[in-house]
């Protein structure tokens, strides 16, 4: 599943690369852009997440026979809208709106009534008067796209990083604060190709949205974790929303028709929909840290916390509940980064990517003036890499990562102290400006603490520290004491006060002398550990910033050179990506280009209805109304990734064939180097959507409404 | 699916196992033995394939609290038959035998009436009378087991190669003709642990075999190479046959009951069968030597022979169903060595036998006499292999493979004139003795050419010499003749006169000379080639003479090293595998431990009813009679091969809980390091069995008689 998570996560990515530009860039990117031949072959490894200002029309036209006209274009984008964390379309003349099951959650969750839930009963409302307000939820439509490399670039004359920072973020700031004021639109300057391109995104948001229709969580995640990420699937992954305007349901000028036939064997489809982050601008040296060591440490502290979990629910039954949803988080996250892994462990893909960079690399070196401007930033980023990567673990472990929120609060506090009379420039980055105050403000937040959890996190975090860093490593001798990491753990949960909301007030109110005299275990420890960890931070920060420094430099030397036949890794910004409708190669044989509702039933069966195949009693009890060779989920081999989540899935008449919801555990891997060879978007077929509405959920007046009847 | 086609090649191989035993090797065997501390635990990397004769009493009763005693196991071996490539089971009192519809092929196609084929039709007797007579087919039934190594061994007093093997080949056949007269019984010698010990095992022959029951080959192989050798699975692959004596239905004094609660989640579960072979007890250069150089040859040439086929059916639309069961023949084939090499490929599988072969050659080194006797035998089979990879590409293309027969037919004329005057010595083996009449008259039959097929099949071949073999190989300027593949082809084809059966008379009738003045193209190019040909085969043999010989020692030497604990490699003779009813991580999600009637009815619909998804009329029309939910197939973590087709899944009470028909993906990989943390056997559910045959084959009559009502 494409879950927010992801999203968020690709945010906190794409944040990353809207930093300084240094000067001349441009001029010698375009010399890098000469050196080149005409580069207008579409290079299937960076995948097909086009920009709507850059369409590849000759490319769809010699591939497909098709060229949409820029009325097609402009429709598909109106009628298309992003929520908060995914994306989702206009369906209706009436305001209707698509989008998935988890993309509508917390609106489904929150406008239940008090003595109901309905994650667990579904919901479908009866007439528009039952349509239920979702609080806080908006959506944003994209009106307009506007390049302002130039002004973004001309802004920035300073010569040191941190001028050119400051100056990057106020021009920025400027023109969005203008074009908000100009436009009455909620505008954001968005950086593609890691800074080749900076675009202002105009968007018109809608605040008031209504729930129309939700089934149950049960048969929208219908093989929960297991069949997370795979196919073939069995989800009816799918909230309609609608939007109101004054009160009244909004009459969008431009909605994308039902299609009649769905999604056929070969068609040529479009997704249209927000990607949130890639990774198929980063070099091989980056690549290869990731593959060996932050996608192991990750995948290392997901084990350690679903064991940490498993523990507890073997222990006490109540648990399972409980940590039903940080599992799923985890376990989503471990399915995630295992699938990006994988494509850094395919040895073909990444030699036609290493095959791709030496490529660029010699066309550089081979002249004079690209070689002084660019040459070095490849090895640049490999050394800084090796060297993140030879103090990997004391980073990871002197962070108090863990899961433990108690090491996490006596880190805070400790820090807060230290901060609290500093100046700006001494404080780490997230206690600068306004969020010294945030942090504070978490820390005297009630903390509920889960000491059962917290004693096994820790000691876990412990046991892995200790095989990990050496064994005369300083962080070892304060963690431990002495004394096993079962003993210690249990000694700092039981010896802390700062579970209590009032000890953490009286910490933060007497300032350093406070944290200096304490005596608390968990606060002697945050001390002792936190000067070598800022030591640690401040190392790594520079690399990094020598890491983004010389991306930039290869994505404004890729875009100069490629242009937008390559599209920009993914921003959480409005792609529409080409595919087509295909089954695939799987485990020894075929998987089918679409499932039925049959299947739905038969992997129900199979596992004896146990959850998480288990069907809501609708399903079981309704079952005879189905037809049940009706097309349920389909694939085909658009390109997609977390953000897309509720994307429609569209014909070339712009009609809806399809909801994208997944990734089959094969497309995960495209995160870097995309390749459709066996990866597939997975989403809800039309026909099943229609089917379940009329048949399951009495919703004959929005199935209506969605054909157009 | 375990075709018989691999457990042939399956005996073919097992054959070259019986050959001549060095002296001495008991004595050293046994110091050995005696070298190894207690070697009681099992080895998971060699299988579950125990004789009869040697149960792993002990290990079944640590691993799963249960230790069948003698009357079990005998009542259980008495109710397993074996058919010509297949196992079966005895399954009423009536002597209803239960095996694969593709072990019964032959029987359902030629026991169908002349307007109809049973094949198609499918055909469920509705009473004893309609039972159809299956001419030729025969099942054996174990009567005993007895071990004769001594005498074998005792015989073998010759002091080269070729007089031990002409006496162990005489010892075997007095063994077995004394045996077969003094018991009445079908006596046969096996050669166990690559000669580690000889056994005679005793056989009571059954000649009155009639069909009872078996589905539409549309139901019995649904999904057809696409899902051959995959789990999930839909197949109903059975066949009812009854075993008849003295024109009555036979009654069995041990036959199998049917259990009332089929197979679940967890079941311990016995498979009972004839596995066809394993090379489990290879060494690490004999399995380097196929995933380098054996396995990509053959795979190559699978993929030329399957290019060629589809190439025909693109110009002739009635080809697709002319080489349908050629087609189907290589595309197992190369699903299963595809298979047999991953296994081959999976370094951590591999690291596992490395470090097992190190052991067992550390152990051996230590001791000067164990070292004297085995200690080069390891290194001796290496550099046989590693010489054989050097000349394999001559082998090959100078050995006229490929598939065409008119390069076969040209071959074997130019030789049978070569041979006819010369004495046995100096013939090639397969025309030693009664070779040469067998293979004259297999030249004199009828054989009709498919030009078109030659055509192809010939160029496809002279291409991929061309790319493997030197530019100044002999072959190439004699096959090429200065021509492209594709027009030398098409020269060879029309020129060529030997299609004509008349034609080869003469030559044969001519002898030596009438081929030496023979122009025929076809006939020249053999003439020309033959003498490399031999020469090469020459070096083939005497390398593969020195690593048979140096593998027996092995087989002796883990033999007397581990005894019983370790089972011996398949030799087409009755084991007992244990196994546990049980899912397996698949695709990124969990395979179910079984299927239902839902998954077929989904498959079929997913693939819009296509072939080979496409259900038979009856399973369409009386869809409605099943409860689709029933148990229709599942999987098992038991330790099968080609050969266990057909084999009865039993649970601790010796009731039916299945019927093996095939093995999954990953499972194919088992042939020579065997895990079972994702291969799995798959087997009919005996639940899905009975309510086919109640619902869909109108065969309560059949289905009473299975649950004993």
């Amino acid at each position: 599943m494409l879950t927010s998570r992801s999203v968020l996560r690709a945010l906190a990515l794409a944040a990353t690369l809207v930093l300084s530009t240094p000067l001349g860039a441009q001029s010698a990117a375009q010399r890098a852009a000469a050196a080149k031949p005409a580069a207008a072959t579409y290079k299937p490894e960076f995948g097909t997440m086009w920009t709507f200002d850059a369409p590849p029309i000759d490319y769809w036209r010699r591939t497909y026979g098709f060229a949409p006209d820029q009325k097609w274009l402009d429709h598909v984008r109106l009628a298309s809208v992003r929520l908060p964390n995914c994306s989702a379309s206009f369906v209706s003349s009436k305001g209707l709106v698509m989008t998935n099951h988890h993309c509508g959650r917390e609106c489904t969750a929150s406008s239940s009534p008090p003595d109901s839930n309905y994650i667990q009963t579904g919901f479908a409302a009866r007439t528009l008067a039952d349509e239920k307000k979702c609080a806080g939820l908006y959506v944003d439509q994209l009106q307009s796209i506007q390049n302002v490399t130039d002004r973004v670039r001309g802004a920035i004359t300073g010569k040191t990083p941190g001028e050119q920072a400051a100056q990057r973020s106020a021009i920025i700031s400027q023109i969005q604060t203008e074009c908000n004021q100009q436009t009455q639109l909620n505008c954001q300057v968005v950086s593609l190709y890691q800074g080749g391109i900076y675009s202002v995104y105009r968007y018109r948001r809608f605040n008031d949205i209504r729930l129309v229709m939700a089934p149950e969580g049960d048969i929208a995640f219908f093989g929960g974790d297991p069949d997370n990420f795979t196919y073939p699937r069995y989800d009816l992954d799918l909230t309609l929303l609608r939007v109101y305007e004054n009160g009244q349901p909004y009459t969008p000028t431009d909605y994308l028709k039902w299609s009649a036939a769905g999604a056929n064997e070969n068609d040529l489809v479009f997704v249209v929909g927000n990607p949130g982050s890639t990774g198929r601008l980063n070099t091989i040296a980056q690549m290869e840290y990731l593959r060996d060591v932050g996608y192991p440490a990750s995948l290392a502290a997901y084990k350690r916390l679903l064991a940490t979990y498993s523990t507890l629910e073997q222990t006490d039954t109540s648990a399972a509940r409980r940590y039903q949803n940080d599992v799923f988080g985890v376990a989503n996250s471990q399915k995630a980064v295992t699938g990006y892994r994988a494509g850094l462990l395919d040895t073909a893909a990444m030699a036609k990517k290493r095959a791709f960079e030496q490529d660029l690399r010699a066309r550089i070196a081979a002249d004079p003036a690209l070689r002084a401007q660019y040459g070095g930033t490849w090895d640049a980023i490999a050394a800084a890499q090796r060297e993140l990567g030879t103090f990997s673990p004391q980073l990871r472990y002197y962070g108090f990562g863990g899961g433990s929120q108690l090491l996490q609060l006596g880190a805070g506090l400790v820090r807060v102290a230290a901060f609290v009379n500093a100046p700006d420039s001494a404080r780490l980055p997230q206690y600068r400006g306004q969020g010294l105050t945030n942090i504070k403000n978490q820390l005297l937040a009630p903390a509920p603490i889960d000491t059962a959890f917290e004693r096994l996190a820790i000691a876990a975090q412990l046991r892995a520290a200790q095989s990990e860093l050496p064994a005369n490593d300083p962080f070892l001798r304060v963690a431990l004491a002495g004394q096993t990491p079962e003993a210690r753990a249990a000694a700092l949960v039981r010896g802390t006060r700062i579970a209590d909301q009032a000890v953490r007030q009286q910490l933060i109110q007497g300032g350093q002398a406070a944290i200096e005299s304490s005596t608390d275990p968990i606060i002697v420890l945050a001390r002792a550990i936190d000067p070598l960890n800022r030591q640690q931070l401040a190392r790594a920060n520079a690399l990094n910033a020598i890491i983004t420094a010389n991306s930039e430099k290869i994505g404004q030397a890729m875009f100069a050179a490629y242009g937008t036949t390559l599209p920009p890794d993914a921003t959480f910004t409005l792609r529409i990506s080409d595919g087509v409708v295909k089954s695939f190669p799987s485990n020894g044989t075929i998987a089918p280009f679409k499932t039925t509702f049959y299947g739905l039933y038969e992997r129900s069966a199979a596992f004896d209805d146990k959850f998480p195949f288990k069907l809501p009693q609708r399903w079981v009890a309704r079952k005879a109304n189905l037809n049940l060779s009706t097309p349920y989920n389909f694939v085909s081999t658009n390109d997609i990734i977390g953000g897309n989540s509720g994307s429609p899935v569209i014909n070339k008449n712009a009609e809806v064939v399809g909801l994208v919801f997944d990734s089959n555990i094969e497309g995960v891997s495209n995160r870097f180097i995309f390749s459709s060879e066996v990866g597939r978007t997975v989403s809800v077929h039309s026909a099943g959507i229609v089917e379940a509405l009329r048949k399951m959920y009495d919703g004959a007046r929005i199935a209506d409404e969605l054909q157009g009847r």
